[in-house]
């Protein structure tokens, strides 16, 4: 396995070599896409990708399509996320966001372009492995499941109870909801599209959902933390902007003190799930310590 | 093969049954994706998908989650398109668009949950013929054809192009890229499609190729002609919007004159391709005729 640095410069280095040519007659949709992937971004999501297919013995180069397909995904969300009629942000990554240098409409449809590239990419990859059924088979199933779990059931029906969350008394269920699909399906739809695509028996994949799952939940708990007492600059973002948005989150409901107990509890429920493999899983052990003392 | 109406039926009878179960956290996400697919409409493109898989030979049953994505596709373009940031329209179909009902932010995500829902839908498809490597391969390329044609190299970037061209000189090679990208792309994605779930070799799917792009563009062009001379109450929206919004389209281009005979050779170009296969193919030759004399 390689370092979680050397698998995120592999992501930065064909994070746009997948994105279809397109006519110059489009040239600033395409422009406004690069922007969004390429300004920055810690590349969790697809890192985790690369590495879970790593582990379970696949090929990462067969990997790097879904890896990068997944930072597509997760980018529309935030460019969506942070125009106007949603969260309304001027700033991402400490640079201005995408509506703010594109407009309001090539915002929107470079995120639809970005989520639909995703899907575009994946069902390509998998058409490839034509002539192997057994592999397309495992490569049709990595593309359902990241669609499966950013979808209405996953992250964007998370965005709705986020969205709907700020006209509602807040309510520890709802909470839960947020964090479940809003953050940990899409750190858990990578794990689990990795381990397949590395064709992962169900006992690996059982045991690194859970792994996945308390990592995501503890990586929403932080970023409520975060944006309750975190440093704006080294966010790059706007903080307090849950508060001033009345949203319901972990801090809002139970105090800083019982987030940061929930926040160390999942990270080491997360660490224990994996403690069948021992040091071969030490990536991911590191990984989910790392999460827990983040800054940004 | 059945009729226009009866693959109508279908399509309206099964629509919302492929979209995935959500929580009732996220219940006005469902509400407002169903809003927008059964307000109406003429269902022109699954019923296209049905139509080309039947000709092919192919199993109707099997295309219909591929039609009723396509019609998913359709919808979130309608509901994106719609939005303030875009074109503002109020109505669509006679009734108040999605964001006059659910307001800016859940049209945004009802118009994503509809073109995730839509790739959620065809992955999973083509996981349910794993065991039929062959099968399996025709649904991975059917799902691909209609994911690339509503891409960045297909759809969005035609509207794109459109967005962009409110602000740019009217030009006649502009007009012919948003024509093609806009909506021929998504009239020829189903015929496409269709005729790869049912099997169809190279020189049919050539020759229907050219057929839809012909009846693409000629939809676009009499589109254009209805938005300047058209009847608002019959269309169910604003009309004479594409002048106001300086917009760039063939009857500004060319004039209304060089429009309708525009309209009627692209439409006996689009008969001329189905020629070799005589009276089998009267189904798609009707639907061309009807095409061009309807009057929304």
């Amino acid at each position: 396995m390689l370092s979680f640095d050397e698998y995120k410069s592999l992501i930065n280095k064909h994070l746009t070599d997948f994105i279809p040519e397109t006519d110059c007659k489009a040239a600033v949709l395409r422009e406004s896409m690069e922007y969004s992937l390429t300004i920055g971004g810690k590349r969790l999501r697809p890192v985790l990708l690369l590495a879970a297919c790593d582990f379970a013995g696949g090929d990462i180069d067969q990997a790097l399509p879904y890896a990068c397909s997944l930072e597509y995904i997760h980018t529309y969300s935030l460019i969506h996320d942070d125009l106007p009629a949603m969260d309304n942000d001027d700033l991402r990554r400490g640079k201005p966001t995408n509506h703010k240098v594109y407009g309001d409409d090539i915002a929107i449809l470079a995120g639809d372009g970005l989520l639909n590239t995703a899907a575009e990419v994946m069902t390509g990859e998998v058409i490839k492995y034509a002539g192997h059924p057994h592999l397309m088979e495992r490569h049709a199933r990595a593309a359902h499941e990241i669609m499966s779990r950013a979808g209405i059931r996953g992250m964007i029906g998370g965005q709705t109870a986020d969205v709907k969350g700020e006209y509602m008394e807040a309510d520890a269920d709802l909470v839960k909801y947020i964090e479940l699909h809003k953050t940990a399906d899409l750190i858990t739809a990578p794990v689990r599209a990795g381990l397949m695509l590395g064709g992962a028996d169900d006992e690996m994949l059982e045991a690194f959902t859970s792994y996945a799952l308390d990592t995501g939940v503890a990586f929403q708990i932080l970023d409520d933390i975060l944006d309750f007492e975190g440093d704006a600059e080294l966010i790059g973002k706007e903080v307090g902007k849950d508060k001033d948005l009345g949203k319901c989150n972990y801090v809002c409901v139970h105090g800083l003190d019982a987030a940061r107990a929930e926040l160390h509890r999942l990270t080491s429920d997360a660490k224990a799930s994996l403690s069948r493999y021992g040091s071969d899983a030490d990536f991911f052990i590191e990984l989910a310590g790392m999460l827990e003392i983040r800054k940004y």
